[in-house]
Order: structure tokens, then C-alpha cells, then sequence
């Protein structure tokens, strides 16, 4: 009998992947990547006001070009084979669309409107909102919807995006008939069933970052909404009541994007999620671990039976969601708004006489800068570079989300060189690493180790061990390259009934880790002083703030 | 009758620099500057410690050659008709003298010990020490003998830095009879006269620096030094009792020295001072105008009538010194520890780049990147950057000295760009210039006017705008390049007979004012957040460095 295959579909922040995978061994036969192409021309962004939009058809364009990619590399007769296909995007990452469920950039007249596209997570423009829904949860006389949110909602999520476009945008507004998260509307597409009241929404997603809850049955209700601002009045009955786990099918494949796919209509197409939560299923996630995506940004996810939470709520994380990650456990879900990105803002800060001057050579110095930097900055003795810094360049997620808190670097003298400076920062971004751990001990979540994946996690052995030794944890680094991916196919063959269940899927086709990085005593203890500064200028800044 | 001629000397950081004048009208004949062969190769300073060491003979090899090139430059027969050489530099910059007032850097066995050569101005390597000084002017039970220096001893200063040294180095220790500063130094080699125990010391620097005062006649008592450490046991009557304004000759030039520069021994040398003493009075002061030499540090001075002040002592500034200036005012002395340094570290930090991989074209696009960053700094509207940041990237010296503070930067994000951070760093120093003027202002010292010398108020509009716009007053920009070493000029006419006294001196040598920067009324009022955001800051700052 010939072997079956299931494809995982990452949707990440720059570009799409797709993975084709054994479904019998997790064996990764062939792999593409697509870069949007709007997005990489700097397109519908504003990095200055933090507008980040993504255009669907650079989404679709990528989808085709991957699959079709990794079909032509494959053996023949794996097409043929190929019995599911599974998608995690970014996120919370919704878009407007019409009656039929289309993106509103994708209809005439707004081909060119950043508030007709989809809203990348990172995307800013909503603080306001954020703001205003958290003290509306608070006061309004009833439930706190956002209590399964850690008590604050984000700017980064489905309501405050909806309504900030609602009240900027009276086109959109106008136009628009329901909203849609990019996990879920990649499947709709894929089944050919796009229709806003009928396709299949998320648990993770569609679910949490919208205040769905089993608890109250579905979305806030509507005088909940319409108290926050009248103009969300009459949404809510154009979204959806139920949310569904990602072993759930979304459907089979469209005849036409069978074609287009060159695939059959057999596949199956699963219910999306987020990417960090299917790369926590594809590095194996068990738990008491804290699976941690490590990119730009970070995703933290611990799991834990429901039953040892009962009705317990975890204060000042992002979420708790049951089934968002493995079916019958619930998902804790935290993160740092910026981790790489910091390293990034310094090169990009370094970079600038570089371009200013058009110097030659500095598309190759710039390659390797950050590992240059890093090899410096790794000869300075723990605790000895006088420079601090906190890692809130693009705000705090966890704990306690609050947006507008910003970076900063201290200590400065005259001999604190780029190294140095980057050393503090390496050491901000795992300070607030620390915190999240920290506090999820203090609401008495144990965790007993870190899983590492994502890109810093594969490419910076220095900041791993100074992971390890900062959190005093043993941290171990996924052997995949394409962790989230590979949960995706993982989950494809769950839907596609391979496999019983996500754990067996797990077991099954699972590639384990490359290294594990053990914390040394002696660093634990160096970093103890720094990590208490960290401490302090956090509270210090984080007041400032307060009162301002 | 030929003309008569003056020679101004002043040492600065890096170099040394002679300027030869009209002693009629001030006008200048001819310059010539001499770096520091040994500063400049980087030898016997650890900027990582704030160790700054200066050997004497690069001062002796430097005045040579500056004063034969002026005199090479001069028509025939001017070296005949000067008539007269006044001398500033750095300060506090003492060294350790043997019995003949020779620097132990000069004798044998000292010749690479760096505890045995000047110990610059800016050596902060006696913090401990002069925090000791501090604690025991409060506690001996006694006067306390800070109240001139605005109640902080400096760890910048004389008795830090002579305990310090007694401290760490025995060698020096047993070989040193008494202590000298430089601007003492170079007047008593130029007279022939080294002795430490009749050299004649300066007002401003072997007065001021060392807590000398004529309310306590001379240097504070024994009683009081031994307390301090019993290594200070000694010292005081190895030292003086006098000291003298720089309208006072020193005595004249000594054969031997007359030889080696080609001047006459009929030449007065007059008794030195601190630069920017000198600088104050090239630069035309008058009372109430605070004169503000702007160049890897600031250095204010305000002069007031004495009887204005009667018995009032202006707390938190560096020093209260009658004469030290001009010999009937009493000179109110500030300053902050960075200005164009803080400018300089940004860049030296974004050259890290061109430097590590050797980029052609670096010194080119490096001797350009200040004047690129401004240019583009200056497009951001007031207030708009979103950065600010803390300017103690060396201490601070004014108000309330403190070396132990630090530069911060805050209010990072992911856009922050390199010039919005120059931005942000211009804004600090002139901030922090705002918070002397707004201290003296509030110890009821009128401050009228700025007269802004030194490199960059010649060579930045940028910041010399912005500084009028923040203090809103008018800033007078020196039209001499070398106000310090045209004061000195003006002290020798006055040394040398040629003028009664030194405001008849100021008036018919100055040379005038090249601009004069005016506050525009809406920039005022744009900078009142930022400032008060930078206020809010520093007193987080400090606050939390203190509990440290």
C-alpha cells in the first residue's frame, strides 16, 4: 500500500510556508516558502503609527505557489496520496468582508484600502479601543468578558480592530457585513464555503480573541457590544455562536481549488488555528512545559489538564482556552510583543550610516552584523555590562498586556559600546522571558521546562543557554525547522482520521530535539543582580507610565 | 612705536593650542595647535574605569612646538615685542610633584606609571573619595569645608583624586613631596620656578578645586584632612596658604625657557587658570550672562558683584569663587560632564559596524555622520520623536554633582530610528543645560543671556536654536574660535602692564559676537512636555539610584 501524506500550511508574518509531510512517520518530504509580495514592497504599512495590513491575494497567490511547489518536488504519485491539509496563520489577524465572505479588498473600490485588508496581529492602531473595551468589561453592571484574556484586552485583537476600522473608515463600515479571522477564512476558501454565518470558526482564534466562551454561550451579547460603542451594534448576529477544535474538518476541498492545488477533492481541510498554537503540537508539547515560539516576536503556551485549573482563572496572561491547543486540555497562552524584533531595531539602528552612505559592502556586513555582535558581546563577563535595558519595544503582552508601554535602554556611559548595548538587550528580551515564567508560577501553574522553536531558538545558541540560565530551566530546541508547519500536517491527519487523536498524531510523527540547553549554577546565580534591575526599572518605567 | 603682542596658551583635552595677539585691539596674529602624542594613542587610560592620564611631557613638547609655530608664522621682529604669556588648561588636573616640583611621570622609574602623571579632569576614578570627603565636611563636627563647591566634593577634583592615588599606589605615595595642577604647573616651568612650597597657585584651580577659601585662610586644617583617611597626614603644609588671581603675574620667563621658545626673558608670565575661566572672559563676559563653553563637556559661569551676594552661598552648583573669573566678581561655576561627548558616544556606537568589517569609505562617511544626523533629526517636529533620554553618560556635574548617574534612553520602539534617537539626545543636553539655568534662577541668581563658546556652539545651529528655544533667552554665539586661548591673551596684557585691569582689557580686545540665536516663541512652548517628561525621568532616575 502506498503511503499517505498530509500538508501543513504556515501562514507566518512575512511569508507563507507549506510542508508535505508522511502522515505515518512526520517524514518531511518536500518544503516551499512564498514572501508576500505587498508586504515586502512595505505596502498598506505604517510603521511609525504600528499600522500593519496584509492584502488577501498576497495570501493566496502564496498558498498556490507553495502547494503547488512542494507537489513538483515530491515523488510521483503523492498527490494522489495526499489526504489532508491543515492551516495555522497569525493572529488575532481579522479582515472585513461582504455577504459572500469576501475580503472587502478583494471587491471594487477598495483594491487599495489598508482598512479593507487583513489586520496583522502586530498592527497597533487600536490601542484606544483595547482601552476602552477592558474598562467597559469592568463597569458595565455585568459579566467580565474579558476575564479569560487575563482581564485586559489588546489592541492586537478581533474586537478593538473591528471597531477602530468601524469608526476610521465609514467606507468599510458601510460595505462591510462580518469580519473574519485569517485562520479561518484560509479553510473557507479552500472548502469553497466562504459564507460569514455558516463557515467553521476556531476555538483559538475566532474563538478566544474574540470573547467567545462556552460559559456564556458563545460571544458577548449585544448589549454588551453596542455599550462599548453604538456602531458595534448588529455584528453580532453576523458572526457566529459556536467555535470549533482544529481535529475538526472544516469540510473537503473545492473542486476548483482542487484544480488549482492539483490536488483531490478527497482531502480534507481542517478547522485553522494560530501558529504558535499548532507549533506547540508540532515540538511535541506535553504538560508543565512552556512551549515557546520564538521569532520577532514570542508565543508562550503551557497546557494543563482542565480538570487541575477547575474554576480557576489565570490573572494577566492572554488566555486560557480550552481545546486551543490539544482537544482536552486547556491552553495558557502568553507571550513577549517583541523578541527578535529588538535585535532587529539595533541592527536596524546600526545599519543607519550604512545606507545613509550607500557604503559598499554593506548588504554582506549587514548579514553579519547580528552574529558578529553577538560573538562580542558574549566575551563580556555576565553582569558587567553596566547597560539595562527593557524589552518593550512594541509594548508588553504578558504579564499584564499594556501597549503602551515602550523601550528603554539605562546605564549608559561613554564606554558602553554596541556590544555591550546588545548584550542588555539580549538580556531584556530574557528577563521578560523570566517574568512570564515567574508568573506563572505565582498564579500557580508549575513549569518544569521550556520548549524552544522558531528561528532565535535554532540560529542563537547564546541566547538559549542564557535562557536556560536566566529561567533556571532546561530548555530544548525542536529538531524541526518548520515546528509550526509540521503541527499543521500533524493535525490534517488527525482530520483526515489517520490518526484517533492529536496526542497519538504527536507520538506518531513527532521529530523531537536537537539539543537541550542545561542551566549552569554558576550563570543562574550571576544573572540574579541583573534580573532584579530588570525588576526594578520595570516597576519604575511601568508607573512613570501610569501616571503620565 | 611697534605694536605689542600677547601669547594666549591653553591646554584642552586633546591638545594644546597657542594664539598670538595685538595686545591694542586683540587681533589675532596667529594660531597653532599640538595634539598630545601619547593621549591620543590611547595610553594610560581605561575609559571601561574612567581613568584619564595625561604625561607631562606631552604638555612640555606641546608648548614648545605651538609657541615656535606662532612665532614662525609672525612678521620679523614680533617675537621681540611680546610681551607677555598667560596660560589655562584643564581642571581639576593635578599630579604628584617631588621635592622640586618635578611630576614623578619625569623621574626616574615613574616614567609609564600613570598614578605618577596628571590625572585629568575627567578621571572619575575617586568616586569613593570624594563621597567620602562629602560625608565627613558633614559629620567631622567641624565647618563644612564644601560649602563653596555647592556642598559636593567632586570626585573631578584635587583631594579625590591626590587620597585616591595615596590609596592604591605606595611607590607614589613614598616618592611624591606635594601635589601641583596643571595650569600651576606650566606658569612655574615657563618662570623657573618649581618649588611646591612658593609656586604661585591659581585662585580657580589650587584654590577653588582644593577647598582653599579666604573665610578659613587658606586650605581647610589638618585636623579636618587627617580625619578624612590618616594617609592624608602631611600634606597640608607641603601644599600652600595662598593663592592669586590671574591679573597677578607669576613672574617672568626663565632664561632657559626663553631660549627654547625664542621670546625674551622680559616676558611676565601671569598666573593660570581653568579654561573656560578664560573662555568666559575671551568671550566678553558681564554679569548676569552665563557663559557656557560647549564642547565634549559644558562649563558654565555666571559672574555676579560680590556685594550682590553678600553672605549667600549658592547651594548645588561646583563652585562660589571670588576672583576666580574676574578679580572684583565672584564667579558662580557649572557644567555639565557630557555634551558634545554624549554626540560623539552615538556616533562612535553606529560606527561599530563600518569599523568591525573594515568598510571602505568609513572615515569619510564618519567625519560626516553627526552633521547627516542632524539634518535629518531636525525634520522631526519638536516633541513628536517619541524617544527622550537622560544625558549623564558621564555623572553629573550640575546641579547636585553626582558621578554615580547615568545616560538612559526611553520611549523605544520598533520605528525609533537612529535620528530620532540623535533627536533625543540633543534634546537631553540642552535640557540638561536648562536645569543649571533653572537652578541658578532658582537660588536667586538672575541669568539674562547665554554666551555659548566653543566647538559646537560654532559649529551646531541646529543645537544652538534649540538651545535658546528651551531656555528661552537669547544665546550670543563667542566670534572667536579660541576664546579660552584669548582670554589667556587678555590676562597676559593685563600681567604684563599693558591695561590696568582686565574689563579695560575685555573691552579693547574681545572680538565680538558672530550670532546671536533668539527663542521663536512657538519652539519654547513645543519643548515645555518634553522638558518636563525629562525632569519626570531624572527624578526616577535618580531616585532609583540612590535606593541602589
Amino acid at each position: 500500500m502506498m503511503s499517505k501524506f498530509t500538508i501543513g500550511l504556515d501562514f507566518g508574518t512575512d511569508s507563507v510556508r507549506a510542508l508535505l509531510v508522511n502522515a505515518a512517520t512526520g517524514g518531511e518530504i518536500a518544503c516551499s516558502v512564498h514572501g508576500y509580495a505587498r508586504w515586502r514592497a512595505g505596502k498598506y504599512c505604517n510603521a511609525e503609527v504600528n499600522q500593519f495590513r496584509q492584502h488577501p491575494e498576497d495570501y493566496l497567490i502564496g498558498l498556490e505557489a507553495v502547494v503547488r511547489d512542494i507537489l513538483r518536488q515530491a515523488p510521483a504519485g503523492t498527490a494522489e496520496n495526499v489526504i489532508g491539509i491543515s492551516v495555522d496563520t497569525t493572529g488575532s489577524t481579522p479582515v472585513a468582508v461582504d455577504r459572500s465572505g469576501t475580503p472587502l479588498a478583494m471587491t471594487a473600490g477598495f483594491e487599495d484600502n489598508p482598512d479593507a485588508m487583513f489586520i496583522l496581529w502586530k498592527d497597533h492602531t487600536a490601542i484606544q479601543e483595547a482601552e476602552e473595551i477592558t474598562r467597559h468589561a469592568k463597569n458595565w453592571g455585568g459579566k467580565d468578558f474579558t476575564r479569560f484574556e487575563g482581564g485586559i484586552y489588546s489592541s492586537e485583537w478581533f474586537w478593538a480592530k473591528l471597531l477602530r476600522t468601524l469608526r476610521v473608515d465609514e467606507k468599510v463600515r458601510q460595505a462591510a457585513f462580518s469580519w473574519v479571522e485569517h485562520c479561518d477564512w484560509i479553510p473557507a476558501v479552500l472548502t469553497g464555503n466562504t459564507d460569514p454565518l455558516t463557515m467553521k470558526r476556531s476555538r483559538c482564534a475566532g474563538g478566544h480573541k474574540a470573547m467567545w466562551h462556552k460559559a456564556w454561550h458563545g460571544l458577548p451579547p449585544e448589549a454588551f457590544l453596542r455599550g462599548i460603542d453604538p456602531l458595534l451594534t448588529g455584528w453580532r448576529e453576523r458572526l457566529y455562536d459556536h467555535t470549533y477544535t482544529s481535529d475538526t474538518a472544516a469540510g473537503n476541498l473545492s473542486p476548483e481549488w482542487a484544480e488549482k492545488l492539483g490536488l483531490s477533492t478527497e482531502v480534507t481541510v481542517g478547522v485553522g488555528a494560530l501558529d504558535c498554537h499548532f507549533g506547540a503540537v508540532g515540538a511535541q508539547i506535553e504538560p508543565y512545559l512552556l512551549s515557546k515560539v520564538m521569532g520577532t516576536s514570542t508565543c508562550d503556551i503551557v497546557v494543563v489538564p482542565a480538570a487541575e485549573l477547575k474554576d480557576k482563572v489565570i490573572k494577566g496572561i492572554c488566555g486560557q482556552v480550552d481545546g486551543s491547543v490539544i482537544p482536552d486540555l486547556t491552553g495558557l497562552e502568553a507571550g513577549q510583543s517583541a523578541f527578535g524584533d529588538v535585535y532587529a531595531w539595533f541592527k536596524h539602528l546600526l545599519a543607519w550610516p550604512l545606507e545613509h552612505f550607500a557604503l559598499e559592502g554593506r548588504e554582506e556586513a549587514l548579514s553579519r552584523l547580528l552574529p558578529a555582535l553577538e560573538q562580542a558581546a558574549a566575551k563580556t563577563p555576565i553582569g558587567q555590562s553596566g547597560a539595562a535595558a527593557l524589552d518593550w519595544f512594541n509594548g508588553r503582552r504578558t504579564p499584564d498586556a499594556n501597549q503602551k508601554l515602550t523601550g528603554a535602554i539605562f546605564g549608559l556611559n561613554l564606554a558602553s559600546s554596541a556590544p555591550l548595548i546588545y548584550r542588555a538587550l539580549c538580556e531584556a528580551t530574557v528577563f521578560g522571558a523570566k517574568r512570564i515564567v515567574d508568573h506563572f508560577m505565582a498564579e500557580g501553574v508549575t513549569v518544569k521546562g521550556i520548549i524552544a522553536l522558531g528561528g532565535i531558538a535554532q540560529k542563537s545558541p547564546f541566547v538559549m543557554q542564557m535562557c536556560a540560565d536566566v529561567l533556571d530551566l532546561p530548555v530544548k530546541v525542536a529538531k524541526s525547522e518548520q515546528s509550526c508547519a509540521l503541527g499543521a500536517a500533524m493535525f490534517a491527519a488527525v482530520t483526515a482520521g489517520y490518526y484517533p487523536d492529536v496526542e497519538t498524531a504527536m507520538k506518531a510523527m513527532g521529530s523531537g530535539f536537537e539539543t537541550t540547553y542545561q542551566p549552569i549554577p554558576a550563570n543562574t546565580a550571576r544573572y540574579a543582580g541583573p534580573y532584579r534591575n530588570y525588576c526594578r526599572y520595570a516597576a519604575l518605567v511601568e508607573r512613570e507610565n501610569t501616571i503620565t
